[in-house]
């Protein structure tokens, strides 16, 4: 059933950084439409232009919102070409972002309802750059979405969303080759592979060789580790993660972001 | 006409970043005065004690925010001394902040009605100190504003505000001396200026020279670019801008804000 | 009295930084629980795991906030084993965060009237991981609280809580060794003395030596200086801290967080 609650919440997800003014202006426009919508950051760290990082997070943090969420993901190199933006109505959500995949992920997770391209200029800034469309376009449909503004006003359904999933575990001989996804401000190391699929696969024992260096503990908590070596751990989002404990793992293992590690039953 | 409605927005602008707890106290202040206050951020990271940055800044995002805003900005080098905090009523908006230009441009392209020297010391905290304003005198003032108090309770009328103009182009022989205003997170840079100024001067062609590179593209969009090299286009704030697709102008061209480029018809 | 009024603010003080997705969710969850949520971020910036710097900045700030506010602490290197999370109802305020003594000095110093060891696991997110209580226990906790929940429903009173002070200036001769408790983002550096005790030690004359460097000079402003050496004056928190003028004496004098220096009369 679609929420049709008014002052719906919108939470932004951006490549914005924090010392620029982009993401003050986005909440400008949001105000002047809708003076009591409740704005909340989800992150404005996403990796510049890097749609499979923000697609990550959204996965991840999506969840914890409350119903009828309105989620305003701006990550667009694309920004002032034919890419569309598009609005996808799921289950319990409203996810609005350039049809580059970004929001791919998360919406097919929970189960997509609706469609839009949005063309309805109505409902944009009146004047639309071709640099900016979180400001001229993604902000000011978000403040009428929180608003209770039905979804087929802003513009026509579709069907050919751009699609992009996040990698997943390869199989090589009895390996599995997996991919760096992220690496937080603790440097702990996510990997994209869950509990639950790397229990099924490893069993007891396991070897996770990362360039030199070969890990086989698992700890429950990080503080349970009694030395500085790298170990796993079931992060909070529920990926496998490799951790030191008081310590940086990135730092120590020198990855980065999309490095693969291999995986030894 | 003044706007008397009760909770205006508060805007902060400041050069305090995010790691210290300078803004988290300018809002507990606002909210113990005002509970019910709308504050936002529109950046923290304004250049340390830069003034010039923060009055771009301001500049380019002030039109975004509705009417009625009260903009409370808080770059100080010279917190404690003789300097004045100022309170400019203009057309829309409200700008409280110290007196040493940083409010002059933007308060000025809106039309300023009002100057009132903040003196009436029972709008500030109790104790007032000599190194955090932000905190003691605008932050309680921002609150009371945002509660609808009349601007002439604050203090006294004056009209000798400090005015402070960014650098404009600079003729030299045939060519025209611009000024980097300001670098963005993805290495973006933003010159002094605008679309239509650059069009008058430079026709169909133009050479730009920064360094030993020498631009003469201009592109509708980040994207539209086929390779690495840097390539002119309007930013977002209506100013010209030097960018890279999918890579950082700044870092390949080595520049910093305030350095100086070269524009040929 | 205890104030039990509804939508008491919700303040936030962690090690999260901003570029992971940690805050983001800390706030979805308490909008899930409470859409009518205050929430405030006092600093995200805490050093990582450094529950002596939390405890600091938390003290530092306190004062700032409206009767009621709940402060919600979590700097939490011990996550997942066996410390307790805990509640603090002093005077004014309510804090939550782990049991490793980083809400004792604030606590202590506006009054402990109880303390709570949290266990009412119907007051939890329903899974409990053990690595995010910020999460699963704080945030939902936060929210209950904010509505207005009796604190005693929240689980057992205790009276062994942690206890963690900061350190004191130390006595050495006739000289005091100081310690350096904060750097902030203009290289100014905080000493652990006030400014009372800092003038019941030297009197008229004095001198500091960091390193090399010998300071002696004491300005009430920072513009006041008029050159490039390092001087003392009392920063905005009562602590006397060390400047340059439009510099950065961190960097200038080449020290870290937990430095000592040497004070002479």
């Amino acid at each position: 059933m679609v929420d049709v609650s008014q002052n719906r919440p919108i939470v932004l997800l951006t490549d914005f950084g924090h010392k620029d003014i982009f993401v003050g202006i986005l909440k400008g426009v949001i105000l002047s439409l809708n003076p009591g919508a409740t704005i909340l950051d989800l992150s404005h760290g996403v990796r510049p232009h890097n749609i499979f990082h923000g697609s990550f997070l959204l996965d991840c943090a999506m969840g914890y919102f409350p119903e009828g969420t309105v989620f305003c993901v701006v990550v667009d190199p694309g920004v002032g070409t034919d890419q569309r933006p598009v609005l996808i109505k799921t289950k319990d959500y409203y996810f609005l972002g350039p049809d580059n995949g970004i929001l791919w992920q998360a919406a097919e997770k929970n189960q997509i309802e609706n469609v839009i391209h949005l063309n309805q200029k109505a409902y944009f800034l009146e004047k639309i750059s071709s640099t900016f469309h979180g400001r001229d376009i993604f902000a000011p449909i978000a403040a009428h979405l929180s608003l209770g503004v039905e979804i087929d006003k802003f513009g026509i359904p579709i069907n050919d969303l751009v699609q992009l999933n996040l990698p997943v575990p390869e199989i090589q001989g009895n390996k599995l080759i997996l991919t760096i996804l992220d690496i937080d401000i603790y440097g702990n190391i996510c990997l994209n592979i869950t509990w639950k699929k790397f229990k099924a696969f490893t069993g007891e024992c396991f070897r996770l060789e990362v360039g030199n260096t070969q890990i086989s503990r698992v700890y429950k908590a990080y503080a349970l580790s009694r030395d500085s070596l790298p170990f796993l751990l079931t992060s909070s989002s529920g990926y496998m993660e490799i951790a030191v404990k008081n310590g940086n793992a990135a730092e120590q293992l020198a990855v980065k972001c999309l490095d693969k590690v291999m995986l030894t039953q």
